[in-house]
């Protein structure tokens, strides 16, 4: 089996924590015995690209020419598909797709599929601020017919500084609580599925957090990148 | 700060864990508060490397191309130095070599000169049988006047075993114990300090489970390649 497999590429570093967690993820949900057996992933760390935030605020460079760069360095380094292990980033997916030839599986299309597949009368999501000023999962579940519900602009801002928190290093208990507080304001607003849709958010929120069902985007992208890698999940 | 320092390429895959091992090292030794004050590490979790156990024994074809390759890939995507996450893999540090032109920083060399800073009379090694049977903490230690003490023949087979086991995800008790037992069974054979010259062995074996000096040839490439890359290491 494991000479036939697909070499992943991923594109990480916004932030570096979330790519960890990305590559952690990927080796546990892989059946496999010996090193061998485990996929190649070939991860680009790139802590050097331009701010999201500052761009989405008007306030610095794009960084879709280096978030392309990245992906077309990975393709030519061997991978046979290029994934993202950032919510935000999606933001500059069309700069991806015209830099590479092999195919690119977006976390924003393939999370909102699954949350989809629960058929919700209503999604909650927890996002940074400049995914959500990009509206992807606002475009995304329009798309899919699924309404959105966002936190309030005050518990908004609560939810950005905790990624930032997670960004920093920060993974403690009181970081863990508040956001689990969120998501319960989320639950409280009507959301019948909660979509960790930041990659920083699984970090710290689990399924015991909440009542609904939470769909974590880094699971969603992990587990279809295995099966598209054509390996098998770990039962 | 940032803009100025070194993208490291890792050569990883060999096996997985340690190589989310030696990132995650990484990342938490690295004095940094946002994304981009992290280093760039494009990392290539190389999988499908033939195997170094079977080619030791005479029974497999070279890994020392496929090795080779993924140092040029990584060198090709960006990087600006390569290191490797395995020392048995360091058996093919020539072909590396060979295929680059950015500097090499191997982990046998540094953690021999870290072990050797301690002067002891007598360093112990907890290595993998086809490290050992490379000669390379062999040959370095010789060459830094070393005294080397390793496992006797029984001991070094249960060393072995462990070492698959962490291969195979088991990071738990059982396995931890037995590793501490091996290094405690190296102190009463006189050994001043342990060199835990595996990657898969400091995933299990910390300092505080033997009385001497322990040296991890992780710590020692993580925070040499963080100097070198020209970032701080964290207090």
């Amino acid at each position: 089996m494991s000479a036939q497999t697909k070499t992943i590429g991923l594109i990480g570093g916004m932030g570096p924590a979330a790519t960890l967690d990305f590559f952690d993820r990927i080796l546990k949900r892989t059946k496999a015995v010996r090193d061998e057996d485990h996929l190649r992933v070939i991860i680009d760390n790139n802590t050097k690209v331009p701010s999201r935030d500052a761009f989405s605020k008007g306030e610095g460079p794009s960084p879709g020419a280096a978030i392309a760069a990245s992906a077309r360095g990975l393709q030519d380094a061997g991978a046979d598909f290029i994934v993202m292990a950032c919510n935000t980033a999606h933001a500059y997916e069309a700069d991806i797709r015209a830099a590479i030839t092999v195919p690119f599986l977006s976390m924003i299309d393939e999370t909102v599929a699954a949350a989809a597949e629960l058929r919700p009368e209503r999604v909650g999501l927890l996002a940074a601020d400049p995914c959500l000023r990009a509206n992807l999962y606002q475009d995304a579940c329009r798309k899919a017919r699924l309404d959105l519900v966002l936190l309030p602009a005050d518990s908004q801002r609560t939810a950005q500084e905790l990624i930032n928190r997670i960004k920093s290093g920060d993974t403690g208990d009181t970081v863990r609580r508040s956001m689990a507080v969120l998501a319960k304001k989320l639950e409280a607003l009507g959301a019948e599925v909660i979509v960790a849709g930041c990659t920083e958010v699984p970090i710290v929120l689990t399924a015991d957090d909440v009542d609904c069902e939470l769909i974590s985007s880094t699971d969603v992208l992990v587990e279809k990148s295995i099966l598209f890698a054509g390996a098998e999940l770990k039962a």
